[in-house]
């Protein structure tokens, strides 16, 4: 049986702690598709274009990996791309009450869809896009906290 | 790929959220082992034998869940399982804080062994075995948070 | 004596975790009085009338049930109104906080006026309104998560 | 309709703490009984009596408390004394997720039997029976944590 | 060896939770910067020289303190001013969580930086500026939540 | 004016995390006091003359920091040592909430004696003494969780 994850999220921009769920993820699932949210009531530093073009340089060449974005509801998107499980990362105690109401307000609506969770390793689990976003705005070293392969631009 | 996952516990007994974990992480691996912790330091109210056999009227017939005990380490255990997965259950943010700590040590100590978690069904989560053995103790409806198929017996 | 309490709040929308709240508070108290927020700077998905209106329609009948406006401060329309006791639900660790730092302050500025805390069921902890806005404005399922008798429309 | 809540622990010893949340829920109820729990299977620092005559030093005069002692599980003797209340104090996130599962087995059981909780007063937030204990083992100065009207003694 | 820290925040405004941390630090340290943050990205309610002006009010004749402004990374900053510590108080557990994953960042960003933590006092940890703001927009008695020494004007 | 801090714990063993707490903190003290706990009521694996030898290996020739042995609260050992300043490292939310009560209550006692938190570093925030106590029962590879002069002998 072949087993297929969604990764959702806004990836405004990825971070080594997005990567480091995934990678960890890779022998879990058979397919693992990272799904850009573009939500229209939100505000993002990043076009879409450019946070899916990050995403496909950090994972070039692993055939596993499938990029894709989506708007509207998480389910929805899980339900037309056909897949089983929606896979999470936790970083900490704020990110499991959130993650927590998510997971069972999906549940909820689609009781076949499973959330399954990582929890990011403590090297990463500091690091958030918000964190990222800030640096980038004031000129700080980013590079310390995206994937090695990209470099954020204006 | 076989994807094998080892469930650690006490089982002391086993409960709703146990049983709820197990079935839901069913579709995600190809078989799950039960792996009933027994260690010479730590007091059960239940003896081995006991917690044993109440897991396996729990899953009978399921062909994909295994039961067996262990002492020592969880990764020792895991490796002479052959097992890639840990499993584990998320009820609570303490619960969180709990795996989370031990989920890094065991990856410092075996970088191969990934922990899966799944998050408790809200109507389970606040059912734990020492809740159980506590209204066990004092003559309560101990059925409200234990498995259907098992009544326990002093 | 009569023991009144607010229950002040944005219902916007009201839900399932409210409505479980206030229920389960009836017979503690003679009468509940549901004080709906309006506050100049904040932004609503629902106008007042539609908020109060779907808070009357899950309480028609209800005779210790009574629901008000107010803006400004809620201690101020507490004692405008006469009440004792401020009634909360809470969810989560995150809710526990934010309504401690809340009622702190309250009791600061007027120690007379008691916060009492039910904790939400667990059927109803994952809901929040912002999650049935979210799910509304994606055209989901949100009957699941508001009272029976009301429908929200655009 | 007359309020009765039933208030119980382990009052080994009674704290500031503790003596905070029962004046404060005074004007909530008709009748607060302090139930003093003695279990088979734990070890107390101070004997029932001593525990239960400090309780009602404290409250002496109140003619709303009642101190009562049990063993068993809370619900039963709270259905035995005719109660439709549990009262608790919650000081902390821990306590929070502590006293959230309890609560939710006991209205399993019990679905009658409402928990109603109030905040420790900030002051006293950080004072527990086992902080005590300690203070009084190493003859520090208990008299900070305890009702002003009781001395420990050995 | 001269010892000097940065307190870095908005300040908007400066609470009796801010001062309390200030003043318990100073023992500890030679020197205290209080940085107060200007973002071009951020809504204040107070004018930054207003919020400036309190500070300076609260610490009118601690030799020890001065008050800076500044934009950008605190981590640059801090650097620009030759200091080796950054001070910051935590008054709960969402507090905690935050400053923790900040602390990081800096960390990783300049590891000779080091981010020293006091607990907000029992009775000022309910403050917030925000608490404070909604307070004053709402004609409520803010002077229990501030610096004696001033008074907040529109 | 010199600044001396008392760092105290079981130590039962020394680890990585407090390794990396004292050294981190040897900047902001002229003198740091390692304080082993010796509890009648407690049981260690370790016995104290062992616990203690370990701490003076991990830090010989850093002729800031001394190690002590002490028994009773740890607030009169400061008086006794004379030092103004307590040091405490914090890992996760879970020691947040211990150390804050524990921090409050010794305030109380002794309004002069400071507590001043480092938080752990990510990568050894994991890191507690229980568990290296469990990995050693178990014969697990210790070595990677404590300070690296040291090796535990049974």
């Amino acid at each position: 049986m072949a087993r297929t994850a969604l990764f959702p999220g806004s990836f405004d921009p990825i971070t080594l702690g997005h990567e480091n769920i995934i990678r960890r993820a890779l022998p879990l699932f058979d397919k693992i598709i990272i799904a850009v949210g573009e939500n229209a009531n939100k505000q993002y530093m990043f076009p879409l274009e450019k946070r899916m073009e990050w995403i496909r340089q950090t994972f070039e060449g692993d055939s596993k990996v499938e990029v894709a974005t989506y708007s509207g509801l998480t389910i929805d998107f899980a339900v037309e791309k056909g897949v089983d499980f929606l896979l999470r990362g936790i970083r900490n105690p704020a990110d499991f009450e959130f993650e927590k109401a998510i997971a069972q307000a999906n549940r909820e609506m689609n009781p076949n869809l499973e959330t399954v969770f990582l929890l990011t390793s403590a090297r990463y689990a500091y690091i958030s896009s918000s964190i990222v976003r800030d640096v980038f705005r004031n000129n700080g070293d980013h590079s310390l906290f995206v994937p090695k392969s990209i470099r954020l631009e204006k």
